[in-house]
C-alpha cells in the first residue's frame, strides 16, 4: 500500500524504529541509518548464535546502511540520501540532530518538502524537553503506571509494568500516522506540497489514551484510581484463577450474561437478588461477587472453564501466554502469527502486519537485515556511487 | 493538516470513534452517524447535569448526525453522504453493516474509491471473527493481560487491567494510520486511485506491541513472564514507595546511574560489590536491590524523593495521577493539557492533540456535539436538502 514511499530512519532502540517498521511493513522503502556499531536493539532480548530473535522482527523489511554521523563525509552521505526521501524519522534527544549539522533546516535545504518526524520522551519544546527519556518514566508521566495496580490498600507491592515498552510503541505508531497524514496533504492533487514536522512525545502518546481522566479531574476533582483486574464501572468483569493456576477472563457484565454465569456456577439465587440486581449494585458488591465466582473457577482447569463458558455464550478467554498466541487458530488463519524464512535462524516466528489490507496485504520481504547489508545496494542505486567508491568509504570507516 | 478530508463514522463506544477523533483533531471533517438514541458512549463516565465529561473530549471536532439505519430512507441518506466522503470508519460486528444493506460493495457502487476501515475484536475473517468483542477479552488474547502481573508466585491476585480500554484505543490509532496510508496511495500524483479496506483487529493491535515475545517463543520455547514493577533485563528499575504513600519510579539501570543512586541512598559500598557490579548481576539480585532502595525511599515523601533524585541526575518520576498530569508544566507548555470552552460545562479540561504538528497544529474547534446537532448543517450543505425536507425527516423519525 505504501509502495513508492521512501523513508530515512535515523533511529535506535524502540520508538522511531517501530514507526519505520510499520511503514516498511506496508511497502515503503525504509533506509535505516546505523552507526558502524549497529543499533543497540540488535543485541536486545534472547539470542541464538549471538543474534537477537527480536531483531529479526523489529528490523524486518528495512535496508540497513551504516554511516558514521560524526564524520563530515558521513553527514554528506545522509544529505544526499535525504534528497531521495519523502520523510525522515528520528528519535535522538531533542536538538541532537541539529548539533550534528543535520537539523530540519539543513535537511530541507536539500529536500524542501521533507516530512520530519521526531519521537522523543517529552516533545521537542517546552521546559522539560531536554530531560533524559526512559520508557518507564514516560509511561509514569503519561498516567499509565498509577493505574496498573490493585485498588488502594489491597496490596503493598508496586504498580506493575505492562511487560513491554508500550509507550515507545504507541509513540511510534502515532508518528507513523502523522507521517502519512502529512504526506497525504503534501502529495494529493489539491494538496499544499508543504513540508511538515511530526513532533511525538512518549508521555503525550500515553496521556492521549487516558479517556475521561482529565475532563473528570478538571470538573469534579476526581482522581482516577486503579482497580486491579476489575473495571470500575461494570461487574462482574475480572480475571479468575483456575484449578491449574491460570487466569481466565470473564466479562459477564450485562443482565443476560450475569444470569447465564450465575446459572453456570450453580448460584441462580443471585439473579435479581438484592445487591446483584443491576450493574450499579454489582459494581458496589464486585469484590463479594468476584469471591463467589472464584470459588467456582478454582474447581476447574482453565481449558474446562473456557469450554463451559463458551457453551454458555459468556465472553471469556485465558490470559494468553506466548504459547497461546503462537497456536491460536484465528491468528494463524489471518497470518497474524506466521513462520518466516530467515537466513540465520532457518525460520522464525513473527507477528504479521497491522492493519490488514486485503487489496494489498503487507508482506515480510525479509527479516532483520545484517548490519550494513544494503550499503552497496543503497549507495549504488540512490547515489550512483561506483562499487570502488563504496569500498573506499568502508576502508575509511565512514560506512 | 487533514483539511479537505471528509470521513463518515458509523461507530460506537471507543475504537472507531477514537480513530475518527484522531482524524478530526488533525482537521478532517468527520460526520458521526448516530442512532436517534445516541452513541452509548455519551452516557459513559462521570456526568455533570446528565452530560458525560468524557464525551466532551471523545466526541470533539465531529459533526453529529442522527440517522435510523433500520429505515430504508435512513440508509439512503447514508449512501448519499458516502458519495461525499473519502473514507468510512465503522466498528459493528463483522458482517453487520452488510446485513443492513450498507456493505462495502454497496457503498462503493456510490463511491468507487471509498476507503473502508473496519475495527473489530478479531478481524473481518477467520474462524473466530464472529465472537463477541469485549475489550478486556481482546487484551487478554493479545497477550497483554498475562504480563500485567507480579512475577509468578509473588501474590495471589489477578493480573491487573491497565485502567483504560487501551486495546480499543490502539486499534483505533492503527485504523487512523491505515486510512491515511490508503488515502496517500489513492490520491497522490502517481498513486493508483484505488479503494482499499483497512481491517484492524483489537487482538492483533495488542499482539503487535509484544516485541520479541513470538520470535523468542518460536525459537526457544520461552514464555514471556510478568515481572511486576521491574524490567526483566535491567536493574534497578521499579516503582518505590514514599513515606507519604506514593510510588516513585526510579530508572538507575546503567553503571553511572547505579553509582549515583547508591551514593544518594548512603550505600556506596554496593558500587562494584559482588552481585551488583554489572547489570546482569543486578538483574539476578533485583529483589534484594529493590529492598535496599525501598528502605531509603520509605524515609522521604514523594516530592522530596523527586527533588533528591533530580539533583543527582537520576531518571525518576512520581507515578502521575490525574492531578499530576493536569498541572504538569511540560504538558501545559505544549498545550497537551488545556482548558477548552464548552457550552454546557463552561470550560472543560482536555488532552491536546497527538501528534503535534507545529506548521498546522490541530485545534479543538468544538467539544463533543449534542446529539444530532449538525443534522441541518450536514444534510443541507452536503445533500442540498431544504430545511423543510429535513424537518419532515425528523418528524418521520428517520433522523
Amino acid at each position: 500500500m505504501l509502495a513508492g514511499l521512501r523513508v530515512l530512519e535515523i533511529g535506535h532502540f524502540v520508538a522511531a524504529p517501530f514507526c519505520a517498521r510499520l511503514l516498511a511493513d506496508l511497502g515503503a522503502d525504509v533506509i535505516k541509518i546505523e552507526p558502524r556499531t549497529g543499533d543497540p536493539a540488535r543485541q536486545w532480548g534472547a539470542m541464538v548464535d549471538g543474534r537477537s530473535l527480536w531483531w529479526s522482527m523489529h528490523g524486518r523489511n528495512k535496508r540497513s546502511v551504516t554511516i558514521d554521523l560524526k564524520s563530515e563525509k558521513g553527514r554528506d552521505l545522509v544529505l544526499q540520501l535525504v534528497a531521495q526521501c519523502d520523510a525522515i524519522v528520528e528519535n535522538f534527544r531533542p536538538g541532537q540532530l541539529q548539533r550534528m549539522g543535520l537539523g530540519p533546516d539543513r535537511l530541507r535545504e536539500i529536500r524542501p518538502d521533507l516530512i520530519v518526524a521526531h519521537v522523543s520522551g517529552y516533545g521537542q519544546d517546552g521546559p522539560g524537553a531536554g530531560r533524559a527519556a526512559f520508557g518507564v518514566i514516560g509511561e509514569a508521566i503519561g498516567g499509565l503506571r498509577y493505574l496498573t495496580n490493585h485498588a488502594p490498600g489491597v496490596v503493598d507491592l508496586p504498580p506493575v509494568r505492562v511487560g513491554v515498552s508500550i509507550g515507545d510503541s504507541i509513540a511510534g505508531l502515532y508518528a507513523a500516522f502523522g507521517v502519512v497524514a502529512a504526506l497525504w496533504q503534501r502529495d494529493r492533487a489539491h494538496g499544499d506540497g508543504k513540508a511538515r514536522t511530526i513532533d511525538v512525545a512518549l508521555t503525550e502518546s500515553i496521556l492521549s489514551m487516558m479517556e475521561g481522566m482529565l475532563p473528570e479531574y478538571g470538573a469534579l476533582g476526581k482522581i482516577k484510581q486503579p482497580t486491579g483486574g476489575a473495571i470500575s464501572t461494570a461487574a462482574p468483569s475480572n480475571a479468575y484463577p483456575s484449578a491449574d493456576g491460570e487466569w481466565v477472563l470473564i466479562a459477564a457484565n450485562s443482565e443476560p450474561l450475569f444470569a447465564s454465569l450465575m446459572r453456570l456456577i450453580g448460584r441462580p439465587e443471585l439473579i435479581g437478588a438484592p445487591g446483584y440486581a443491576s450493574n450499579p449494585e454489582r459494581v458496589a458488591n464486585a469484590a463479594q461477587l468476584d469471591h463467589v465466582i472464584t470459588q467456582w473457577s478454582r474447581t476447574h482447569d482453565a481449558d474446562r472453564l473456557v469450554a463451559l463458558l463458551d457453551a454458555a455464550d459468556i465472553p471469556n478467554s485465558k490470559a494468553f501466554t506466548a504459547a497461546d498466541c503462537a497456536t491460536d487458530p484465528q491468528y494463524r488463519a489471518r497470518g497474524m502469527v506466521r513462520e518466516v524464512p530467515d537466513r540465520h535462524f532457518g525460520t522464525v516466528l513473527q507477528a504479521g502486519m497491522v492493519p490488514h489490507v486485503p487489496e494489498s496485504p503487507g508482506t515480510i520481504r525479509w527479516t532483520g537485515p545484517d548490519l550494513g547489508e544494503h550499503n552497496h545496494a543503497v549507495l549504488g542505486e540512490l547515489l550512483g556511487l561506483p562499487s570502488s567508491a563504496i569500498h573506499a568509504l568502508e576502508l575509511e570507516g565512514i560506512i
